[in-house]
C-alpha cells in the first residue's frame, strides 16, 4: 500500500493562515475529504477529486479516507482550524481503531491555526497564562460533565476557550454555562466573543460576565473567558504571564 | 505615529510551519526584536535590523519594541510557537500597560503553530478532547498554584499539555508533578514527551504515568498527558472525541 491519509488543518478562515506544510499536502493530494464548506476552500484542479460530506458523519468520512488510501490514493482530510482540536484527527483514529487491516497505513496529522488562538491573537493575549479548551457541545459527552469541567477550570484559575458554545438544537445550555461562570468567577471577569474570526465578517466583542448574554454566541463563535487578572490595555485584552499566590483561591 | 509593533509566532521550528501572514510581516519589518535563537531564524537583509536579546528580559525587550514603533519603525517581535501561549504577546501588553503614552500605537498579534499542537500532531491526536495548557515553571507563579492546577485539571478529566516542564534551576519539580498525576490519574494514563518537535532533532516518546521518569523531560520538551480514554492505535496516540458519563469522576 503506497497510499496515505494526511489530516490537515486549514486554519480559521483566512488563506494567509494556511501553513506551507498544509499547502504542499493539498498540492500533492489525489482526493480531498471533509465537511462541505471546508472542502470548498480547496482550489479544484485536474487530477483532484473533492469529496464533500455533511456534518456529523465524521467517522464515515474518516473510514472512506482510509479505504481510498488503502487503494493507493493520497487522501487529504481537511479540517478547519487545527485537526487535533475538536476536529477530524480523533475521528480518523476512531475509524482506524475499528479497522485493524489499516493500522499500517501511512497517516499523518498536519497542524493548523486553531480558532481559539486566532481569536486570542485578534483580541490581544487573553490566553497568555494557563488555560483550558472546552467543547461545550453535549453531542459526545453528558452535559453534567461539561458543568463539572467548567467549575473545576474556574476553581483552578484557568482562562478558558469554548468551542461550539451554542446551537439551535441546544439554545439554553450556554446560558447555564454563563450562570456557572458567574457563580464561580464573579461578575467582573472579562469574556470575549469572536465570531467568524479572521474572515471578512469577523466580529469581536468583550464584556464582563455580568454583562454577557447567551445571544452573544452562536456556532460560529469562539468564546474566551479570562481569569481574575485578565484586563484591558488600550483596545486590547490580555492575561498577564504571572499569577499572584492569592489567585490559587480565585 | 505611523510605526507599529507586530508580535509574530514563528511556529515550533520547521520553516514550513510559518504562516504566510507571519512571513509577510517579516518581509515588511524594519526591526526584529526577540530572544537570540528566535531572531536567528529570520533571514537578514538590507534595511532590516536584528535586535537579539537574552532570555528573561521579556518586558525590557517589549518596551524597546514599543519605543522603536513610536519613532515610526515597523517592529516585529518574534516568538517561537504562538506568541499568545506562554510567549511574548502578554509581555508586550504588560510593557504597554506601564507606558500610557503608547496606548494608541498600532499593535497586532499574529498567531503561530504552538508547540503543544505541533507535538500533538506528530503523536496523533492526544488533545482530541477537552484539555488544559499549563506552564510548569514557577518563575512567575508560586509552585503551590501549579500543584493546585494539576490536581483540578486531573479531576476534571482534562488532557494536559505542559510547557517548560523542567530546567536545571528547578530539577525536582517535574518529579513532584509526576507524583501528583499518578495520585490523581493512576499509573495507566499515557504521557508523551516531545523534544525539539518538528526540528531535525525531534524525539517522541510515549509511556504510562507509571513508567515516566523526570529525566524524560527538559526545557526543550513539551509534555502531553492523556485522559483516562487516551489510547494507542497502530503507532499513534489519540484521545477520543467522546466522554462517557463515568469519566466525570476520573
Amino acid at each position: 500500500m503506497s497510499g496515505k491519509v494526511i489530516i490537515a488543518g486549514l486554519g480559521p478562515g483566512a488563506d494567509d493562515l494556511i501553513t506551507p506544510e498544509v499547502q504542499s499536502a493539498l498540492d500533492e493530494a489525489t482526493d480531498i475529504v471533509g465537511y462541505f464548506p471546508y472542502v470548498a476552500r480547496v482550489q479544484p484542479r485536474d487530477g483532484l477529486t473533492l469529496h464533500g460530506s455533511d456534518n456529523r458523519v465524521e467517522v464515515d468520512r474518516a473510514t472512506h479516507a482510509l479505504e481510498m488510501a488503502a487503494e493507493g490514493r493520497t487522501v487529504v482530510v481537511v479540517s478547519s482550524g487545527d485537526p487535533g482540536v475538536f476536529a477530524m484527527a480523533s475521528a480518523v483514529f476512531e475509524a482506524l481503531e475499528a479497522r485493524p487491516e489499516f493500522h499500517d497505513l501511512d497517516i499523518r496529522v498536519l497542524p493548523g491555526i486553531t480558532a481559539m488562538l486566532a481569536a486570542a491573537s485578534r483580541l490581544g493575549a487573553p490566553l497568555g497564562h494557563d488555560f483550558a479548551a472546552i467543547n461545550l457541545s453535549d453531542n459526545l459527552k453528558p452535559w453534567e460533565l461539561v458543568e463539572h469541567r467548567l467549575r473545576l477550570a474556574a476553581q483552578a484559575g484557568f482562562s478558558m476557550a469554548f468551542y461550539n458554545p451554542r446551537s439551535k438544537s441546544r439554545p439554553h445550555q450556554f446560558g447555564r454555562a454563563l450562570e456557572i461562570l458567574r457563580e464561580e468567577c464573579g461578575p467582573n471577569v472579562l469574556i470575549s466573543f469572536a465570531k467568524d474570526v479572521t474572515k471578512p465578517t469577523q466580529e469581536l466583542l468583550t464584556v464582563t460576565l455580568g454583562e454577557a448574554t447567551p445571544e452573544m454566541a452562536d456556532m460560529r463563535t469562539v468564546v474566551i473567558v479570562g481569569n481574575a487578572d485578565t484586563r484591558r490595555v488600550g483596545p486590547h485584552v490580555y492575561t498577564p504571564r504571572y499569577a499572584k499566590p492569592s489567585a490559587s483561591s480565585a
